[in-house]
């Protein structure tokens, strides 16, 4: 199974490529989709929309990953963060593609084992998870990373329970 | 100037289309897209998205026009009001249209000349100013079609204070 990892934003969305089965991970690409500042919002979600469209026709996964999100802290960054995520979800099932949802509790949890585990230690087991030489950064694209690993442990999870 | 108003919401998007110019509003269409409540939230964003498409194609608006959102008091209809705003301005720059926002209180105030004015009041003016025979339905319908009326209105005011 090869899972694609969304964290979206309209300035910075990270996103995460991950192959991987009951025995194995590996990492296939990190990064992020930028968008300019100065640039109205809807140019932006057509810039993220496009950027999503190429990295799911590059990368050809089996299912894309978004955060689910809850607006405890910041608001405004919310309708931002939910329109980008709006846009991501859009892009996947154009490409036919499901959708699956975690939580940041869940992937900290699949990763680490601890749902309130800090950003650090989530960081240092993914880099140590995907065989990487250094925790992947920027922080959106390590927590895509996480998304994605996340979905592929469901994944074999599910695969030997039908076994 | 032809306008297409949305008031984006997961389960029911209002769209309304007004045609005007400084001296007169004319009513050209108004409706929901609805999307069934158990389906995916990805897939109803693929509705709501195709489905604006094709309203700016049989429609050919000059602009679209969104709600401007505040989350203040339900945030998790929040997050689904602003993933359909998202797909909806989305659609709009794919048909190369420019997006404008206004707020519910600069609508109320184009409309009755009043920001506080009630739902109930807004829906007779917007019954008068388009000579319909009956305040539009549903309400999410008759809010797109105030959207559209508060562009059309700005757009003959730039023209009047261009000239």
């Amino acid at each position: 199974m090869r899972a694609l990892g969304f964290d979206p934003g309209t300035a910075t969305t990270g996103y995460g490529v991950v192959d991987g089965d009951a025995s194995r991970l590996r990492h296939v690409a990190h990064g992020i989709i930028a968008t300019p500042a100065d640039e109205h919002f809807a140019l932006r979600l057509k810039r993220i929309h496009d950027e999503a469209r190429e990295l799911i026709r590059v990368h050809r996964p089996n299912v894309v990953v978004v955060e689910r999100i809850y607006f405890k802290q910041n608001v405004t960054t919310g309708i931002a963060v939910a329109q980008a995520r709006g846009v991501l979800a859009l892009a996947a099932v154009e490409a036919g593609l499901p959708v699956a949802e975690y939580s940041p509790t869940e992937v900290k949890t699949a990763i680490v084992g601890y749902g309130r585990a800090e950003k650090r230690q989530v960081q240092e087991m993914i880099k140590i998870l995907l065989n990487l030489d250094a925790p992947p950064k920027p922080d959106d694209a390590a927590d895509a990373l996480g998304l994605a690993i996340c979905q592929v442990q469901a994944g074999a999870l599910q695969s030997r329970l039908r076994e």
